[in-house]
């Protein structure tokens, strides 16, 4: 089947060719990207038209929580410590697997409609998860998190080797093993981690250094910096995706760069939780790939890359007090390209290039709250909602067409569904 | 005429009442509203259905440049000088005030689709944007920036005393004295605008303190802080808004505090443009009244006042490193009964009380990309995109209905011209 997307602006984030091209077809054959040309002339079964639209890589989410989508918003003036005791955990010890197929499963309605056609999971109710995730049809990194200080601890490996097994050969699931963090997995736990990373050939996920008490229950569990506790566990021998690390000192960065890692940073999540600001320009000049999430629902708001990005640059420019220091572009990479590096995807996402895969993104910015456009590349980094993303696409199925969502999916009934996980979980309060 | 707003979830911001209340009917008779009550069986002309929405009062944006529009997200990787010297005022010295009848309608028409109901304006172009104002039938408190180091200085007191005297008695419509800034001003100057804010008994609004190089140039003109120079001036004796006030110490906080001041935060602005984040924890803390703005398009990104409001706490909680300083409930009281205070409208505006004016916003939050709520009051401040914002009242009169613009404006054609402006004024950037 060939698909041709007519007449767009195309901004290929593909760094040998021009920022921004007007006019641009982009010709799909199958789940490919076959040709990128102007005025294609050839033959085709599907003409979608771009005109006076923008036509982007899919945005990659490289660390979320899909299954808390019940959770958004409910982190208001609570500790991270409060939150977790008080409102997350309480709740998850009675969420089943049916449950956190729902909740995944609008969490992956959400990322069609803005815009992100990739998310790299770390959750349990991984059964569940995973029928919502292939149900929706997004392209997923996708994993079983790994708490590694109780009696269950090796039987959660165990489930996590068998679910990489059991799923091997789907063109739109990759995996990573994912230690939750250095605090909830001890020494020899982290290197069983390691073990199966390395026995399946995969990235390892983890949390890391998110807040300032993080740092020092590690420097005083292994008497040294988090990160030649992280060397000191192997794990500079292996690509890393760090979530946060909101906390890195200098040298810490010069270490971690030696490795192959990325830093996966959730800015308004760090906000919210009163981690504070990653100091994203000294990574990014010490070498470190540097690529967006935006955390789960409840700390980070909402799965809107959009959203998050905006956050990006401008806390940088507040941070360092200096407007140049990070400019739209490079965020735009940060939520793309950069992120399908971190993921082990490069080849396949994360720009718009013959050969790559077809997770593509069409956005409309003719409403008056957007008008009018001037710099194109900022106002996409700083002024697109929800309501933007006109068309959403991944391997080159269309799962939103002009703010339709194409898969044979009831968002009603799910909602009802939803409604009904939240009322018998959640205690509604008043405020 | 009588309308009755039916079956919604109700934030009043009354700080009498609760902070909730579900299946509440609001009884508007012509431009006021007359009874807030549970099941109203009175007689109406209209009634607007709100089950399952959410109605809030209208949002107060305290400052605001509204002919900016055409400037929005042009500020990517620009000082603060450069950007102006370079973007702006080039530009604006072009503008005339037929450009910018058409870019203020456009903020217009883009507070009317965002929830805002009234804005603190500064700008200039005054007779195209009162026209526009005006057609748009948003509440506005004007004015004529009033910039007085030129030979011209004195004509702009002249022009906006005229403008005061020529639109009295529009229900719409206030003032406030808005000499630009210290730096702008020299302090003849500065006297001058505090006589004629004494001879028309008019607020005062002005950019005060909003990065550390305008500090330094006060502090070095006045040879005292910038809170004692304003004291010299003469300024805390009279009703002041101070737009930005990034930098003020505590001790100046308590001085300023002995006044009537309130600070329009813009954190949105003071984050793109290097300037930080203001301590509004402390400002409130020493009892200043702390409101927020969006400042123009081209710093802010926007006029949506949603987005704006949700860095408010969030930033706040990262600069103290404890998510606990702020909650959402506080940022919500900024958007609106605190902008009301600022701008002397507390009796008619910022909360839903019987007797104040019908500017009231009903917000649906229905959609799967902020589903589920369960803490409401965090979900409005976090999760509101423009698309939630369904129907917009100002003084009673439905502006937009169901996310339908009921004015008489064509948009189409704003835009055209809006094209046609920024085709005329500004180069196309390649990026």
């Amino acid at each position: 089947m060939i698909q041709v997307i007519k007449n767009g602006t195309v901004i290929t984030m593909d760094e040998k060719r021009k920022k921004k091209y007007e006019n641009l077809d982009i010709v799909i054959t199958d789940d490919t990207i076959t040709s990128i040309e102007e005025n294609y002339q050839g033959p085709y079964d599907k003409l979608i038209d771009a005109t006076n639209k923008i036509v982007l890589p899919g945005l990659v989410n490289c660390h979320t929580h899909l299954g808390m989508s019940i959770f958004r918003a409910t982190n208001d003036n609570l500790t991270l410590q409060d939150w977790l005791t008080k409102k997350i955990w309480p709740i998850e010890d009675h969420m089943t697997d049916d449950d956190v197929y729902y909740t995944t499963l609008l969490s992956c309605i959400e990322m069609i409609q803005t815009g992100t056609t990739t998310s790299n999971d770390m959750y349990f109710g991984v059964q569940g998860a995973l029928k919502a995730i292939k149900e929706s049809k997004v392209r997923s990194v996708f994993s079983r998190c790994l708490t590694g200080r109780d009696e269950h601890a090796l039987e959660r490996i165990e489930e996590f080797k068998q679910l990489v097994r059991e799923n091997q050969g789907n063109e739109l699931l990759a995996f990573t093993v994912t230690p939750h963090s250095m605090y909830t997995c001890d020494k020899e736990y982290l290197k069983n981690c390691k073990e199966v990373a390395e026995e399946f050939h995969l990235p390892i996920h983890m949390h890391y250094c998110e807040n300032q008490s993080e740092v020092e229950g590690i420097q005083k569990e292994y008497q040294k910096s988090p990160a030649e506790a992280l060397k000191e566990l192997g794990y500079l021998e292996h690509k890393l995706i760090l979530a946060h690390g909101t906390f890195i000192t200098e040298e810490e960065q010069k270490l971690l760069a030696k490795g192959n890692v990325s830093i996966a940073t959730n800015p308004i999540s760090n906000l919210n939780l009163g981690c504070g600001i990653a100091d994203l320009v000294s990574y990014q000049r010490n070498g470190l790939n540097v690529c967006l999430g935006t955390d789960g629902q409840g700390s980070g708001n909402n799965l809107n890359m959009f959203y998050h990005m905006s956050m990006v640059d401008q806390l940088q420019k507040a941070k360092y007090q200096d407007p140049t220091v990070m400019g739209s572009y490079d965020v735009l990479k940060i939520a793309t390209i950069n992120g399908a590096k971190a993921l082990n995807l490069e080849d396949k996402i994360g720009s718009i290039e013959e050969g790559k895969k077809a997770d593509l993104i069409i956005l409309d910015l003719s409403n008056t709250e957007v008008y009018p456009t001037t710099d194109l590349i900022t106002q996409i980094v700083h002024n697109v909602e929800s309501n933007n993303v006109d068309t959403t696409m991944i391997n080159g199925t269309i799962l939103m067409e002009h703010h339709q969502l194409t898969l044979p999916i009831d968002v009603e009934i799910i909602k009802k569904q939803i409604d009904q996980i939240t009322n018998r979980l959640m205690v509604q309060e008043e405020k």
